[in-house]
């Protein structure tokens, strides 16, 4: 999105510093100079970017993972996801985890927009796609990674998330906008 | 959503310890075993939890803010929102964040379902509701607190999704679970 000019809203770094460089997380806080010219402070997860995709069997069916989260412990159904290397393109890093993940690779390749999942508190966006042409080669899981891979129709997926059984955000919007775009005139 | 006894994907927690406690943020990293019986390493940010609300003013309009957000140095457009304070029922923080940001009271409040906005890093959820019955009494925002209030039709925004322009999670994700739920039959 352009930002218009927007003085009224905007705020200006000051200063910056990393508070924590973790295994995974990295936080920076800074100092920002308000609209009305106070100074605040801002914490934020600086990440790479990621990616989220949507695998369509050739009989409309999609393929998703069950995968324990344990920030919340609790298993997730959500789509195949994961986050850039350094560098890396994001349909090159879709390409790599659907492989990886599930053992598909897929001829057609469809972006479907990005997202931003935490925009108080991380830099993180996600790149969605549709994948089709699937073909399974078998999958490559990094050492410690543990999911399940299983299929579901459309419907099917809609109904849990009225459910509250599909919470995931990524899953949840993703989805929700490739139902939107087949049921389109 | 009940967790079924799934011991090929859940991590146990062997330790846990907070590695940053700042103003906003609070990291914790924890030890657990993996279903292999490896140990992994975990950081997650622990938050208290939100809401989001999608405010239907009479006539079908929805009312939604552009806010500035640091971390991605760019204005969003999105629903109001705001997190629990300590204790606090999410419906009350509802109730507060609609009245302080947008100056708006609603006497009919309709849950919509929850949403986890990032699963691998964060215990965040975010309840959403609908807000309806709207009258406007005067807003009263927190120091140091700066946005617009605009409405837009829901078609509006969903064109504004499709154009890439609305891209916060939680507000592409309670906006076509609305459009959904309004054109069910």
């Amino acid at each position: 999105m352009n930002v218009p000019p927007d003085p009224h809203l905007v705020e200006v770094c000051v200063s910056s510093e990393p508070v924590f460089d973790g295994a995974l997380l990295h936080v920076r806080r800074d100092h920002v100079r308000l609209p009305d010219g106070k100074l605040a402070t801002r914490e934020y997860v600086v990440h790479p970017g990621a990616v989220v995709m949507i695998p369509v069997r050739d009989d409309g069916r999609l393929v998703v993972e069950r995968q324990y989260r344990y920030p919340l412990r609790q298993v997730f159904i959500e789509f195949p996801a994961g986050k850039l290397d350094a560098g890396e393109d994001a349909l090159d890093t879709a390409r790599r985890e659907l492989l990886e993940e599930t053992g598909y690779t897929a001829t057609t390749w469809t972006r479907l927009g990005v997202i931003h999942p935490v925009i108080s508190y991380s830099t993180e966006a996600i790149e969605m796609y549709i994948a089709q042409g699937l073909s399974h080669v078998g999958a490559r899981l990094d050492a410690g990674e543990f999911l399940e891979i299983i299929d579901l129709g459309v419907d099917e997926m809609l109904a849990l998330v009225d459910a509250g059984e599909i919470t995931d955000a990524k899953t949840v919007a993703a989805l929700l906008l490739y139902a939107r775009r087949c049921s389109a005139p």
